[in-house]
C-alpha cells in the first residue's frame, strides 16, 4: 500500500545520504562544533541575507520548540497559539512540561493567527493573577497547510514588537511554504520579521534535523546550555550540519519544497476533477479532501493516509501528504484509482 | 591530527550505513512503530534471553536518562549517583530540569557505587523534609572506564530491591563493558538485575541511538507519552530500529565493543611499555595515562585527546578513547610517536 | 468606602481568633503534626461521616491546587477544566509550572462542567502525541457563584470512574455552596463522589488555610513530601489546625457559609427590586448584577467591588461578594443608596 | 515536657497578636497590596537605610527560597551552597522541583561558605555540558548557628560581583544573627552586599512570614507574577504586613533576636559549667552540646530537643533552640536538671 500519510515516511534525499556516506569516517568534534555545522550555518545565513543570527541544529520539531520556548520565557510567561497549533495539541504537553502555559488564542477556520487574536489575549491578561503572554507561536505552513502572506506575517510581527512579545515561527515544513503558489514571503523575510524561527529538515528531505535561527540578540546568550539541559545536544552533531549544508549549499531545500508542492497540486487537481471538495484550500504539501465514507473505505484498502475528521454523517476529511520522496506515478495511480471507483 | 578524544568522532559502522542506504526509500510508519523497530526490539530481547521487557529507541544518552528518570520518579523522589556520575556532572542539570534532585552519594576512587553508599544515603534521608531517594543511577563502564563485577552489580541490585529502589543503568558504552577483559556480566544479566537500563548505540557504532530496556512492569505504562512529552519521540524512528537491528541481528554489537577494547588495550600496553602509569586501571575503551606536561605538549601538537585533570604540578592525566572506528595503524603510530619522544 | 470586593477583606471570625490567642504560648510540634491538626482532621472526618480519608492543611488555594494536582498526575497527564476554571485563568500558570497542561474543555454559560465535555476531550485525546487527560477539576461554587446539583456531581463522578479519571474539587468557597438555597449536596457526599477535594478556610472565616481531603487511597502515599517539595509545609502548622478545629468542632463553618449567603440574598433581592438584572443566577455569596455605566460610576464613588465585564456599550456586570464578615447594615445602606440614585 | 526543639513551637509575640486582633475587622485589599504591607516595606527600608529595594512578604522559608531562586535563574543555571545548606538538604528538593541544580560546594566544619569554594566550583564548571553556576546561597546564621563576619560576607559579595553571580542570603533567623555577640554586620549592610535576601519572621516572633528584599534591579521585574506562579501570593496579605510592621516600627525584631540569643547563652553557659562540650561554638539561638548517651536518655524523658547526630559510640550531639518565647525559668530548670544528673 502506498502511503500519503506523512512527509517523514522515507529516509533522506540521495544527495544528503551521499554526503553522509562520503564523510562517514572523517573525525570531527562532537556536539555541533564541527566545521560542517559552522559551514551549514554560514550557508543558511547567506541564503537569508542576514548575518546577525545564531543558528543551532537540533534533531526534531517538538524538541526544538520546547528548547527554544523554555529558553525564551521566564517562569510565569506564556505562549500564544491558535487552538490547532502544534505546541497546543500535538506535543503531549511538552511546552507545559517546561513550565509554561500555552494560551489557545483562537479557533480559526484557516489555522492562522491574527493580530486581533493577540490583542484580545493581551486585553484579558492584565495582572499577576494571570500568566503574562510573552511569545507568539505560529507555524508556516499552518497545521492545515495554509500559508501566511507577507502582509499577514508583517502584521503579526508589528503587533509583537508593539507589545514587546517574541514572535516564534515553527517551520517544520518551511520548504513547502517557501515554494507554495501564492507565497510572497522570502526566506530573507523571516529573520527580519521573527525573533526566532526554525527551518525544518525532518519533513523536507533530511533524515532528521531542524535549524533553529535566533535573530533577537537578547535570546542568544548561552543557548547551547539550554540545548544540553533539555537533552537535545546531539553527540554526532556533524550529521545535522552535513545535511543542512547539502540542503543550503545550492537550492536543494527549495527544489524539494517545490517538488512536494507539485505532487500535492497534482493530487489536488485530480481529486477536484473527480468531483470532490476540500476542507480548506491549501497550496502546500498537505491537502484535505472530503470523501464519502464508502470511498474512504475503498481508499483504505489501497492507501495509507490520515483520517483528519468526520465532515458529517456520510463524509470524512482525509489528510494526504506529499514530500520530496513522493513517487509521481503513485500520484497518477491514485487519481486513476479514484476515477475508477 | 588523529583524534583519541572520544568514541563519537566518526559516523557509523559500514554495515549500519549500508542498512540505512538500502532501506532509504521504503515507506514506514513514523515514531518507532515500524517493523524495523519492532524487529530490533525482538532481537535485543532474544540476545538478553528475556522477553518480558519493553524496548524503546531514543536518540541520545542525556535524553534517555532524563526521559527515563523523570518518568520513573514522583516529584519528591531523587536519584542516587556517585559524584562523577554523568547525570550529576555532565548533563547540564537535565535531571534537575525535570524536577528531581541527584544525590551525590560518594566520591569514589574507581567511579563505582557500592551498596554501602546507598545505605548511607538512605540513613540520612528519613522524613518529608528531605527528598526521598528512589532510584539508583550507575553506568557500566563508569565515567572512568572501570567495570562492575557481577557480584558488585548483584549487591547493588539486592540493596535496591531490599529498599524498594529502582536500579537504573546507563549503558552508553555497554558494548565495551560487555567485552572487557575480566567482565563477568552477560547481557542477559542486565534485565534480571536492573529495573531499567539502556544499551548505547551512539558510542558503539551507530550514527545515534540508545535502546532503553524497561524490565520492571510498574515502569512500563504509557512510556511513549513520556518520550513525546520530553521531545524525544523521533519522527523517522525506523532509523534507530534499522541500526539496532543491524547491531543485534548477529554479534556486531559485541564485535565492535571487542574491537574498541582491543585498540585501547594496545594503546595501554604501549604506553605502559613506554614507562608511563595510569590514573586508574581500565579494561574498556577509555584509558587515563599520566604524562609529564612537556610530553603532553608534544602530544597536543599531533593528537586530539581530552585533558582529564592535573595530576600534580608536573604531570597531567589524559583521557584517550578508542572505538569501533579506531585506525589500528594510528594506534601503532601513537605508540611509536611516544617512544620517539 | 465599604467593600463588596471579595470575601477575604477582613481577618478571621472572632471565635477563630480567640482560639489562636488562647493557644498562643503553647508549645507544639511543627509542620502540622500537632494535636490541633490531628483533632481538626478528626472533626472534619466526623462531619463527613467518612473515616478513610487523609486530611492535610495548606495555606492557600492556588498552593493547594498545584500541590495536589502535581502530586496526582504523571508528567504527561493533564487536567480538564472549564475555560473559566480558576486553575485555567487565575493562577498565573501555577499548574503548568509544575509541568501539566490544563485542558480548557468548554466555555459554559453557567461555569459548570458536564460529563459530555469530558467525553469530548477524551475523544480528542487518543494517543501519545497528545497529553493524557487524567484529572477533572471543578469548583463548587463555580467561579461565577453557581452550584452543582447532586445529580450533576454524581454524573461527573460516574464519568470519571468510568474513564479512570480523578475527580478533584476546589472548595475555596465550599461553605457557601453547602449552605446555598437549592443545594442538595451534603458534605458527606464529597468524599464519596470525589477522589480529592479541599474545604476552603481563607474565604470562609479563617485567617488562612485550606483542608485538603484525599479520599482515593492511591493518591495518599507520601503526600507530605509533595507539600514540602512545593514549599507548602507550614512551620507553625497548628495555626491551621486550630482554625479548622474551631470551624468544625460544631457548626461554625456552616453558620458562616449560611450568613454570607444570606447577605448576598439580601443584596440580590434589593438589587432586583431596584429593577436590575443579573448576568447569572447565583445562590451563593457572589452575585453579578448588571448596572448602567452611570450607576456604576456612582457606586464606584462609594463602594469597592470588582468590575466583572462589560455587558454592552452602556451596561457593566459587577461582582459583589459577601462573607462571614459582611456588615448587614452596609448591605441595607447599599440598597438604599441604589434606590436613591 | 518543655521543648527546646525549635523556634517555631509557639504562636506570635503578644504585640504582633495584638496588632492582628486590633485590625481584624478592617477591610483591606488582598494579596499584599494593602497599606500595612506598604508601610511595613517602608519601615524595613528605613531600618536598612536603603530605599532602592523591593520588599515582598511571603509565608514561609522554603517557599521564599524556591520562589526567589527560580525567579532569578535561567533554566540551565544553578545555585551554589554548602553541603549543609537548607536548600540542599532540608527542603525536599524544592529548588530542583523548579528545575535547578543545587551544587554542594563544600563540606565545611563551621557551615560557612567561602570565596575559595565558589572559585573551585566555577573552575569545575566551564562549558555547556555542565550547569552554569549563577547564584550563591548562604544563610546567616548558618544551619549550625554560626555567623558570618562582615569581612567574610564582603569577601563572598566581592567574589560574586567579580564573577557575575547573584548573592542570595537566607535570613530565616536573621534576628538572631543581627544580635549575636561578635556580630559586626548591620542590617544596613545586607542590601549593600547581597542581591537579595530575606528577613525571617516565622522563627523570629511572627505567626508566619518572611520579608524578601530584592536589591539588584535586574531581579525585580514582575516578581509578583513569580510569587503567584508558585502558589505563594497570600490572599490576606495584610496579615504579613501587620506583623512586619510591628516588628520593624521600632526595635521589636532586634529585641526578640537579642532575647533568644540571651536564652541560648544562658543555656550554653550552664551546660559548659556542667562540664560538657559543644560540636561548634555558636553565638546565636541554636546550640549543639555533646552529651553522653545516658544523659541524653534522661534529658529525653523531660525535654524535647533534636538529636543532631551521633558524636561517637557513647556520645551524641543535641540541638537546643531558644526563641523570643523561651521561658527563662525553664532554661534555669534545665541547667539545674543537668547539674542534678
Amino acid at each position: 500500500m502506498y502511503s500519503f500519510k506523512n512527509d517523514y515516511s522515507e529516509g533522506a534525499h540521495k544527495r544528503i545520504l551521499d554526503a553522509m556516506i562520503k564523510s562517514n569516517m572523517e573525525q570531527t568534534d562532537g556536539y555541533g562544533t564541527d566545521d560542517y555545522c559552522l559551514k551549514a550555518a554560514e550557508y543558511i545565513k547567506n541564503k537569508m541575507d542576514y548575518n546577525d543570527a545564531d543558528v543551532h541544529f537540533l534533531v526534531g520539531g517538538t524538541q526544538t520548540n520546547l528548547t527554544a520556548i523554555s529558553s525564551f520565557l521566564k517562569p510565569y510567561e506564556a505562549a500564544i497559539a491558535v487552538s490547532t497549533g502544534h505546541i497546543n495539541t500535538h506535543e503531549t504537553g511538552a511546552i507545559e512540561a517546561t513550565g509554561h502555559k500555552v494560551i489557545s488564542a483562537a479557533d480559526t477556520y484557516d489555522g492562522k493567527l491574527q493580530a486581533c487574536h493577540i490583542e484580545k489575549v493581551l486585553a484579558e491578561h492584565t495582572d499577576e493573577h494571570m500568566v503574562k503572554p510573552k511569545l507568539v507561536y505560529i507555524s508556516n505552513p499552518t497545521e492545515i497547510g495554509t500559508i501566511y502572506s507577507k502582509s499577514e506575517l508583517k502584521s503579526l510581527s508589528d503587533c509583537c514588537r508593539k507589545h514587546n512579545l517574541f514572535l516564534y515561527l515553527d517551520g517544520a515544513r518551511l520548504a513547502s511554504a517557501l515554494c507554495a503558489d501564492g507565497n510572497d514571503i522570502a526566506l530573507s523575510d523571516y529573520p527580519r520579521l521573527c525573533d526566532a524561527f526554525y527551518i525544518g529538515g525532518t519533513k523536507c528531505g533530511a533524515l532528521m534535523g531542524e535549524a533553529l535561527v535566533i535573530c533577537n540578540n537578547s535570546l542568544k546568550e548561552d543557548f547551547r546550555y539550554n540545548i544540553k539541559n533539555k537533552g537535545a545536544l546531539f553527540a554526532k552533531g556533524r550529521l545535522l550540519g552535513i545535511q543542512f549544508l547539502e540542503l543550503f549549499k545550492d537550492n536543494l531545500y527549495f527544489e524539494l519544497g517545490d517538488f512536494s508542492n507539485k505532487m500535492a497540486k497534482k493530487l489536488k487537481d485530480g481529486i477536484t476533477k473527480a468531483g470532490y471538495k476540500f476542507m480548506i484550500d491549501s497550496d502546500t504539501n498537505q491537502i484535505f479532501p472530503i470523501f464519502p465514507n464508502d470511498i474512504v473505505k475503498k481508499i483504505s484498502n489501497n492507501y495509507n493516509y490520515t483520517l483528519w475528521k468526520k465532515e458529517d454523517e456520510n463524509n470524512s476529511v482525509l489528510r494526504l501528504v506529499t514530500s520530496w520522496a513522493t513517487d509521481e506515478t503513485e500520484v497518477e495511480n491514485f487519481i486513476e484509482f479514484l476515477n475508477n471507483l
